[in-house]
């Protein structure tokens, strides 16, 4: 077993898209847990766009990282060494311990990850953040009424995704704008959305009509920019915005106003009778039962699929990161960053039977 | 008693801020009631930033009126001849009759004005639409706690004036924005509101913020343009947003945007999580009866008040309603377009009394 821990620290601030340089691969000796600590080896570690936020010094939700600090995220982690009762050495546990291999915690913010039938990394996604984000936006915010019309841009993505087919266990129409065709494909073919536009492709005001007849009633937010300009003038009187992410601004130096200026948004408000509403999934965290016994269900049932973006190896997370900016994943987006112990003798059985 | 009836209709649609000329006084006889129906004398109309709206052919919530049709507007009436049993007359009703002295109903439309404690033209106001539009606005959508600010323009108008006093009432700090130190006395001393900004002085960011030390968790919008642009960066996390009207934009040839471009505010929306809803009082028709328990109640206690701005004649309406798109009321804007019946010899009672 290796003696150091591996980290990936803020070195710089970027301006614009991020750039490697931003980003800086450390070596430490690996630490030792204290009397009520215990040592975590991370498994996986979920790469997410809030990420982009943390990396830039502008207020928001939530505190920067700090340049020279290990950057945030969400990971997988299995106890190696505890000295905490609760937590027995071969535990799994999901957290946010960030891009390092090794982590120290009290357990006061880890939980277990509950045995399910899908792999534990899906506590990182369709089980985790991404998912309840999607179940809180659509579900208490969205608020589908079956027949209406649910529009979800990065539609193969960890939140896209799920929206979408939420909206279709309602009984909503689901529409979803994805880039490239094999992401289109995949969105209606296997996850089952109604629709799905290639926003790459020309015209895209003309298809999103086409595919949203009897206009929108629901817009999932999670990009912004020329995807909002095109979908703004198909919402329906009452409609709903839950506005969860931005991506498309995310790497923006200035905020370039489009064609709808604000006293527009606000006319449409007032006349369609509009409602936008900003939210982070932390803000619903007394609902993470409701959320976990619904779409664990659901999921079991195969109502709700998902896929997954395996990077491997902790050094490559910066690569992707700047990767998921662009669109570039399909799929929920995922370093595994170790296997877990034992790993290596359970595939020589699965061989060997 | 007279024998013919006036209306005004529109003349022709306006470009920009509204004239005389859009304006155009018809006499005509007075229609006789057919088999189920009833002949209205108006008493009073209500002039509201709506009828902007109305005025002008672009889609809104509600139809345009048609060149040449009599202009539209809540109303009390008195019922002169009646062959709808359930209206005797003398009845005093309200309805939307419009800008007419004389109008024909079937009673599908009007109500009866229940017998208060105060004037019958309050059905147009604190007691009818503008005070509705506070009170499901407010509560529905701004819900504000005890503690918080909140914020309304419009503060001495029918629906500000409302919005702040409920504010109070619910424990809130209520903050008004109003034109000119006379309205902003009226506000505070007679009102109750904690604090009154005169947009018309300089500086008005600064007083703002110094007028909301804890920041502003419900602003109540019904003006737009320059108020919004001060009162957004005040607003704190959560904040709800209730868009009740945009009065400052009714009259302009063109959408010209502020400092603020859409990008921002949906970054607004997202970090600090606000909600910005659109409405209407008639989205909320079946609240009726709650808002008249609550706020006659109030009205009856003394602790909302009111005041009118009553313009005598139907022909004083278009002026009066082109002072009202420049802020130029005091109050809720009145017409009174007649006298009920018999009111000469009550107040020859008076007299002798």
């Amino acid at each position: 077993m290796t003696k150091t821990t591996e980290r990936i620290v803020l070195a710089s601030r970027p301006v614009g898209e991020p750039t490697l340089d931003n980003f800086r691969l450390e070596e430490l000796p690996i630490p030792q847990p204290g009397p009520d600590q215990m040592l975590l080896r991370t498994l996986w570690l979920s790469l997410d766009p809030y990420m982009r936020g943390r990396m830039s010094g502008a207020p928001s939700y939530a505190k920067p990282v700090g340049v020279g600090d290990v950057m945030e995220g969400g990971t997988i982690s299995e106890v190696v060494a505890s000295n905490v009762p609760r937590f027995a050495k071969g535990s799994v546990v999901v957290g946010h311990t960030g891009w390092q291999t090794y982590a120290l915690s009290d357990g006061s913010s880890v939980q277990k990850v509950e045995p399910t039938r899908g792999p534990i990394q899906a506590a990182l996604g369709v089980l985790g953040m991404p998912g309840m984000t999607a179940y809180m936006g659509l579900l208490e915010i969205g608020k589908p009424a079956a027949g209406e019309t649910v529009v979800v841009a990065a539609a193969s993505g960890a939140v896209g995704s799920v929206v979408g087919q939420i909206a279709r266990i309602k009984g909503a129409r689901a529409v979803g704008i994805a880039g490239g065709p094999d992401k289109c494909r995949y969105v209606t073919e296997e996850l089952g959305f109604d629709a799905c536009i290639d926003h790459r492709a020309p015209d895209l005001a003309r298809r999103l009509a086409a595919a949203c007849p009897k206009g929108i009633d629901v817009y999932f937010e999670n990009v912004g920019g020329a995807i909002f300009e095109v979908v703004f003038p198909r919402l329906n009187p009452f409609a709903r915005i839950p506005v969860c992410g931005l991506i498309s601004m995310y790497n923006a130096t200035s905020l370039t106003p489009g064609p709808i200026l604000l006293p527009h948004l606000m006319r449409a408000i007032l006349t369609k009778r509009l409602t936008f509403r900003g939210f982070i999934v932390s803000d619903f965290s007394g609902r993470y039962g409701d959320f976990m016994h619904d779409v664990s269900a659901w999921v079991g049932e195969g109502r709700i699929k998902y896929r997954e973006d395996v990077v491997e190896g902790l050094k490559n997370a910066p690569r992707a990161l700047i990767g998921l900016l662009r669109g570039e994943n399909f799929g929920k987006l995922l370093v595994r960053v170790a296997y877990p112990n034992g790993w290596e003798i359970n595939q020589q059985r699965v061989q060997k039977g």
